[in-house]
């Protein structure tokens, strides 16, 4: 059994049954990825081939828009899962970066062995679907709030469900995600 | 085997094999509704016990802001899945109204049966599996239109991506999802 990725294993028995012998098996599916600080782990127009698991550290998803100004729609923490699902699902080209906020450990799962791990391990297609409508629920909200909160309550919102994480984030990619500018931003956090 | 609903069984065989007999397990599982027209699956503060296939007809997901003006933020048209997915998974109150838009026939899925199905018809897991990443995919896609789409390009995508599902919805409904004022949703259906 490995102990490379003890979260990755542990995130997946908090949802389904894994014996040591299921584990071996699927340490032969996945792929540990060590990422330094601002390092891709996908670029535009590149095919999104994997799903990845947070270990340690932070990525983000984000375009550039427009104005060539980028524009973060996603962050992922500890034992969050990110890919671009439409590229991933399709193999088709992304219209996203993927890319490693801080020194990152993530876990990758390969979009063309997927299959044959659900079928060595049926537990894991069970545990992908619980993991992808918990991603739907989040996103659900996610449109709730922004068609419900001021800009002023998204940054409330958010400082309070992920206390730690300005520390952790760039300020800019926290103001591009809650679409505010860096100045107004910087505004907010001096007033609380 | 049931022939009530057709397009529920052929959608669920264009991603996964069902026998006839699986065919009949699973109808002893699923319950069809007929809706009304303006008819509420769920109400605020109700559990959202099911999650919903639409046979015939369109749902819609929405919630009362602060001025008490309904705010709609999810249509479903046919073979089309329809959920508040934290309330379903947490089988907790939810915070949003799910109606029918038109006379409309779902398929429901209890939740307290879900995993009794997918042991009887594991299939259905893997089937799952793969409409919450779709949804998830249309989810992503959807944030990324919201940052990078001026209102009058949302507008434009919505009506190419949907032709005739302006025939069908009140216009209100769609200002709201789209987020435009009904005076500029039918100013923008003028100048096309």
């Amino acid at each position: 059994m490995t102990n490379n990725y003890p979260g990755f294993i542990a995130h997946i028995r908090k949802y389904v049954e894994l014996s040591e012998q299921e584990v071996d098996i699927l340490d032969s599916y996945v792929k540990p990825v060590d990422l330094k600080r601002r390092e891709y782990l996908i670029t535009e127009g590149e095919v999104c081939r994997c799903n990845y698991f947070v270990e340690r550290g932070c990525l983000r998803m984000f375009f550039n828009n427009d104005k060539m100004v980028e524009q973060t729609i996603q962050f992922a923490l500890e034992t969050w899962w990110m890919s671009d699902y439409f590229s991933f699902a399709r193999q088709s080209p992304s219209q996203y970066m993927i890319q490693a906020v801080e020194k990152s450990f993530v876990v990758a799962v390969d979009y063309s062995l997927q299959d044959k791990l659900f079928s060595e391990v049926p537990q894991m297609e069970r545990y992908f679907r619980i993991m992808m409508q918990r991603a739907l629920a989040a996103s659900q909200l996610r449109v709730k709030l922004i068609y419900q909160l001021s800009k002023e309550e998204m940054y409330t919102q958010f400082v309070n469900s992920f206390p730690g994480f300005f520390q952790r984030v760039p300020q800019y990619m926290i103001a591009s995600y809650l679409g505010l500018t860096p100045e107004y931003l910087s505004e907010l956090r001096k007033r609380r």
